[in-house]
């Protein structure tokens, strides 16, 4: 039983949600919460700590859980789990999970993927909304440029409600270069852009499609909107100069979704 | 000129964006940043206020529009501008703006109006982006609920992008009786639903229709998907639960303007 702020574990969860560089040494990042504990996939989940009320709670479960799995764990006194939490409202477990980076080699051997390419995102909700929308789109992969938001920020885990373990994803260093490879493997690359001419439901996204989505302040930066094979146009009323860089990939995704189902 | 962090306006203007009570009391609420004030309905500012810095580089566009308009402002000093601002790296205007409910008998007697009724959303940021998207995908207006977070909230005003000056919005007490009444007007309810029968993209939203959406946790009450003319369903692939409640709305808003232009 953990019963000091001053333990190591404590200090480390804290570190681990504050700092992307640890994460990334480590290879592992923090989920917090029931429902993040359970859809955790076993085999990724370094080691999980339980305030004691929670551990009680679900004592039945959780020693089940303990003896099948081999899970690696601990009690942290309720006071002290406070501490170690990134939340206001501590749902009673914390979770040390291991990252998985996909292979792109991997994801473009399925067929006709659907591909969403993020260049510098800055904001951790829009990334994890985003990734939310990818699996229920039935997206292939998620490729993020060096630029972007973690990943593995403990704002971007919580808005995916899961789907960080189940969304493919990968950082590129150049997402030029990757629109190139994807173009020689047969993947058309659409970015939504005020110059398009096409509106975004005129053309077929049933083939390979990847979709560009851009910075929310900047939009794509004229080099990447240049390697597109087309600018496509997402129509707006009113004075709007934009929509919400996670409401247009979500209309692009679902738009390739319907004329794929 | 303002001097102090102790002038009843600055504290005005602390209060206004912490407060949704003194913000109804008055009628008006606080908006930051250049963008925000250049949109602003020139008729509705009550007040701007300036860092020295904003108004000396604007100084000449500012003269005119206070000479031309008769807008009332002051100076704050750009130390104590900080205090009175809401963000981390305030942009040097803060402007107090009239809020102004729409009517709903106005909304009814357009042509087949395309409204989004919104049910105790607690988000202000998923509340922002819904009006951003609204407004690009040419809705009437949007109805909220008596539980719903406050619209001019602020960081529901950064997220508008400036729609908030645009789009009809209204609370309602009873979200149930305002169906009632939609339909008595023959505009046709949707509710997004687990339980739709048919797909978002096999009904036809060309005449007057309404959009339900439910809190982000909970979805919609019962007793409100009763009301509803027709269950539809957004499908999802994987695994899971529901799509972020910002996300569902921009699809069903899309795909209503899609059918419609």
């Amino acid at each position: 039983m953990i019963t000091s702020t001053a333990n190591q574990q404590v200090k480390l969860l804290v570190q681990l949600n504050k700092k992307r560089k640890l994460r990334d040494e480590r290879g592992v990042f923090v989920v917090e919460g029931p429902k993040m504990f359970w859809e955790a996939p076993k085999e990724r989940i370094e080691k999980a700590y339980f305030s004691e009320t929670f551990f009680e709670k679900h004592k039945e479960m959780l020693t089940k859980q303990i003896q099948a799995e081999g899970l690696e764990y601990e009690i942290i006194q309720d006071h002290i789990f406070k501490a170690a939490s990134d939340t206001q409202t501590p749902q009673g477990v914390l979770c040390i999970v291991r990252q998985q980076a996909s292979d792109l080699s991997e994801l473009l051997k399925r067929e006709k993927p659907l591909l969403l390419l993020l260049e510098n995102l800055q904001d951790p909700g829009n990334l994890g909304t985003i990734l939310r929308t990818a699996e229920g789109a039935g997206v292939t992969g998620v490729i993020l440029s060096k630029g972007c938001v973690d990943l593995y920020n403990p704002k971007t885990i919580r808005s995916t409600m899961g789907s960080v373990y189940r969304v493919p994803t990968l950082y590129t260093e150049n997402l030029c270069e990757t629109v190139e490879l994807l173009k020689a493997h047969g993947i058309r690359s659409y970015a939504a852009h005020l110059k398009g001419v096409n509106f975004y439901d005129q053309e077929n996204y049933r083939d390979g499609t990847a979709f560009l989505i851009g910075n929310e302040g900047n939009g794509l930066t004229d080099e990447l909107t240049e390697q597109a094979d087309t600018l496509i146009r997402i129509p707006m009323e009113g004075k709007l100069e934009s929509l919400n860089a996670g409401v247009a990939s979500a209309i692009l995704m679902y738009e390739a979704y319907r004329q794929r189902r």
